[in-house]
């Protein structure tokens, strides 16, 4: 059978990039993506980025070692996203303590090649707090390892 | 045919309330509410809210005039939600201007009567900012009539 | 703190209904409710159904019991909810077996009162296999109690 | 800025293939993938194959051409999706008629490389008749170059 790799982001210097297409679940009525799916573009980002430093989420949720749960998050809407669109989450790592990591994200609408960079736009902007909990969602240390993962993905510095 | 009314919040002095259960559809592998689902709950509270209001949101949209989009979110998130948990939301006005409105919006757990008040915790809070916006997605004002209800909706204090 | 309680169904014979508003997140851009939606609205119904029989879903899943799930799954959409709109669930059981139940439902748009009962109509209507799976997801028997719960609550003859 | 291009289905021989992941937002707390989300899925591979075909789906529903609606589903669940699988849609036109579209479309877990072709699983298998409405959700013809792209696309033979 023909086979075919999912989607992946990329690790580009200490960012990490995502990119994703706006379908018909996304949006509502008004014609624009609903505003609490940003929430779950940015989840898939962050995932991606975890795969992508090598901690295997289900592992850890299986074998009930824990899993991250947003803590705080604070977004602002730039611009609406509409269907078809083509939208890059860029992820950046600002903090990671023993039990939490605090990243940047944002989403941009990547437009068309040819209409250049210049044009490109950010969507949305949010602040996230990611805590790591045990299986009675009590905050616990996040595992060694993946707690430096996060730390040799931190920005030396960061301009939002 | 027999009939049922759908469920409706109440307004209860300058504070609107609006219960729901958690179903599995709220939930993720880690047995707990996804996150981005607060934000659900939070939009259909403000719905109710409107609709108690008597702003009808729906024709709004349809004739062109406009419909609201949240312009910005801020949310902790204190305890989590599991399935079959009766979850209250309590929302109250903070401002009402020619454009936008802010709100408080809390997740609390209704625990089973006979336990007792004391005990209901909060799960989740938000400040939202919702601005209106015309069909291109571009800030317009409220009308009117919808600004001055949630005028006379806002708390003369506030204690968060 | 006032308190309210969240919406919850009523058995009415044979028959379990349930009712829900539509809301900005049930719907996409073309205005009318997400064709998945509807699955969520019929899952709502079956865990309100199993609550109200006794059945504690929560318990089961948190204790390694198991869980239902969906196995098979038919549904025709005859027309569109839109925002706003009042929709009731009407669910019967056709079947309980060892391992599993068959079961109907349908949406109905109930029209506001005034407009008369004649107006009601028939948004989708699902025919619905689920399964009782343990926590690998293999196929187990359901609990007895539940099973009887189920059997005591099918229709004798359905007309559908 | 540094981009990413999206993720695209392919057209393979008169198949359409799309790949995904799971995420957290798929899963329920039963660790496994709720039902209803195959249906998100299966719709993106819908609109990723308009999309190769030619089509814009979002011109047409801003200009009041139309939209695709989903008339009729049936699917079955044969074993369970868990987060962080890869799992390919395949998408089979059987008709495209002057308003409708019936289509099989399926979702194999793709097991890592290296495991073998032999061990792909197939998780869900759907049939799916989609409609063209107009925008009062009445079923309007499907344009003529569409329905055409469609035709250009349907398998010779159909083994399901």
């Amino acid at each position: 059978m023909q086979r075919l790799s999912p989607p992946t982001g990329i690790l580009h210097g200490t960012e990490h990039l995502f990119a994703l297409r706006v379908y018909y679940e996304d949006t509502d009525l008004s014609g624009i993506a609903y505003h609490a799916n940003y929430l779950r573009w940015f989840e898939r980002a962050r995932s991606d980025l975890l795969r992508l430093l090598g901690v295997d989420q289900r592992a850890a949720a299986e074998d009930g070692t824990g899993t991250y749960a947003v803590s705080e998050l604070s977004i602002r809407y730039l611009a609406p996203a509409r269907l078809d669109d083509a939208v890059l989450v860029r992820t950046r790592t600002l903090q990671s303590g023993a039990a939490s990591v605090r990243l940047i994200q944002q989403a941009w609408l990547q437009l068309d090649a040819g209409t250049g960079d210049a044009d490109d736009r950010m969507l949305a902007e949010a602040q996230v707090r990611v805590g790591f909990v045990g299986p009675g969602g009590r905050p616990v240390r996040q595992p060694a390892g993946w707690r430096a993962a996060f730390q040799s993905f931190i920005a030396p510095e960061v301009s939002p």
